[in-house]
């Protein structure tokens, strides 16, 4: 286990008013106890108090062996695995982790009425919001990995090859190069499908004049990178040229506004301001971007809403996109880290 | 939307006491409305009241313009998504989705103290539990297309090739063959890897002597397939094929205890009874098989505490298993359909 970890959750339990916190994400539980375990529908919970005692409930299934120093305790699939944890929590307040599956909870509840579900995973997030040196390290090399594939994917791209192909393309040479896996589906849309910004990819052939949207991330040592490459295949329109320079331009205005001490809501304003004052603001349908490290998606938000402060070892992605629905989309996105006087982008 | 089925769940709802429920899960949301919904961490929800009426609250982002039939509640990501759904909620018990994450269910109940959180599930469950002459057709094409991805990546198999260049042959295939995927990670693991029934597969290269095990399914219209075959590369020992072959019997007994009116505990101790008398009851670490249609686990478990009796329509996995730590693993799963007189394995 991770002592330094689980002492700034501990503090921040404290800020939170918690003193104790049932931890369920795979990313969670690794973060603090450096086992990764994915339990699919099964219970996976680590029990953290505030006096820095941690037991680990987890399936016999897991086999989990490399876990020595957290008291663990196995069930079977046969126990009703919430009976086996229930004895053990303190009454009253209880944070839960935020993904943790609602039955959980529920069934939590049915068998100890005086515990209250709180929700419990800011003392996790807020410590993962900053990235440690080796973190920062994996993150790079990630993301270093993740162009890599993206380029070569990239040249791969002919009349008439599919966005299906393309994306077992990205997922073969990610694992080539020594991914775990990508860290999820690529998003590879061609001409009008890329209006869509969560478009399957499916068996549509790219076309001479279409705009490609390229949206690939991949896991190195659990670590995720996550990238937007906007492309055009051959003779374009004046309108898909002007689209593509504007949401570049938005890009790197909010990649300009990124340094220590900026609210994000700030930055997100940076790069819509662009797309508004070129008349397709209703078309920048989305947040700004998104905190990214264990899991692909974490806090915090890029949005309008976001009063979170940068702060050195924040990396999160700067992914404004316009869509004209019908016609095409154009999304360019990166990753940047907050550095002590500014930012450092690891995905150029 | 399917009116017969809401029906259906309907009086499911009656039955458990429910007179509203909160259905999230991609798989129900499709099941009931016929579209398809991925909404990662944000917000997708449809209250469904014992009246028949439908509501459905969507990110915007999802542009679920397929929807004409049931009426659509949309917010944007700076909306807090739960205060749009709060206020519509009826006083009292509420059925909640199972997997649908805690931190919506907290907040509900923060916004909404007078709701009760119930679990919400059994409505759907039992619905999904059988599957009509569609489903089974769109089942065993799955599982049809799953057959033909596992040979051809078992006559890759040669000396020196790693689990995951295995891997990813399998999903490379699968989408050449026209399915949108693989329905969950292929597990492939050589020798003693194998013994890990959860191993993710990495760079180990085969061996001579090793046994290979392939659990593999793929999606086909949002229809799961799963099946294990596991084999032997080049001279085995004694052990590994006396371990096959209970396996074998295990899966073939379990098989053979398949049609109407069982208990799907009685199916469980047919197959554990094979490998409990060949000596190797604590090596079988796992329920014997799982329910499978839109999701790749669903409901029900076919384990030693499963009271679930088994329907024409039900098709669910029987997968025994033995894991010799250190050594190597033998797991052999079919997916069976119940039938009116008996059952149709659809992975032969």
């Amino acid at each position: 286990m991770n002592t330094q970890r689980i002492e700034k959750v501990i503090e921040n339990m404290h800020a939170c008013g918690l003193n104790q916190l049932i931890v369920t994400s795979p990313a969670n539980v690794f973060y603090l106890t450096g086992v990764w375990c994915e339990p699919f529908e099964r219970m996976l919970a680590l029990h953290v108090k505030d006096d820095g005692t941690l037991k680990l409930y987890a399936n016999k299934m897991f086999a989990l062996q490399g876990l020595t120093d957290v008291p663990m305790v196995e069930y079977e699939d046969t126990d009703d695995c919430i009976a086996v944890l229930a004895p053990d929590m303190l009454p009253g307040a209880l944070g839960i982790d935020k993904t943790w599956p609602s039955h959980f909870t529920i069934r939590l509840m049915q068998q100890r009425p005086d515990i209250r579900p709180a929700l419990g995973s800011q003392p996790l997030d807020d410590a993962r919001l900053t990235k440690d040196a080796e973190e920062l390290e994996l993150m790079r090399t990630s993301s270093r990995m993740n162009v890599e594939v993206c380029t070569r994917i990239g040249q791969a791209l002919k009349e008439g090859v599919t966005e299906k192909e393309i994306q077992s393309l990205y997922n073969k040479i990610a694992l080539e190069l020594g991914a775990s896996g990508p860290s999820f589906t690529p998003l590879i849309c061609f001409g009008k499908n890329g209006a869509e910004p969560h478009h399957d990819s499916d068996n549509t052939p790219l076309r001479q004049g279409d705009t490609v949207i390229m949206d690939v991330g991949l896991l190195w040592k659990h670590y995720c990178s996550d990238m937007t490459r906007t492309v055009h295949f051959g003779e374009v329109s004046d309108e898909q040229k002007r689209v593509h320079d504007i949401v570049t331009a938005a890009n790197r205005a909010g990649i300009a506004a990124c340094r220590p001490g900026v609210k994000m809501k700030d930055i997100d304003r940076a790069a819509r301001k662009v797309i508004e004052d070129a008349g397709y603001g209703p078309y920048f349908t989305h947040r700004t971007g998104h905190g990214i490290g264990l899991d692909e998606h974490e806090f915090p938000d890029c949005s309008s809403v976001s009063e979170t402060i940068t702060r050195p070892g924040m990396i999160f992605s700067i992914e404004p996109g316009i869509y004209l629905p019908g016609k095409f989309g154009v999304r360019v996105e990166d990753l940047v880290v907050i550095t002590e006087d500014g930012c450092e982008v690891i995905t150029w």
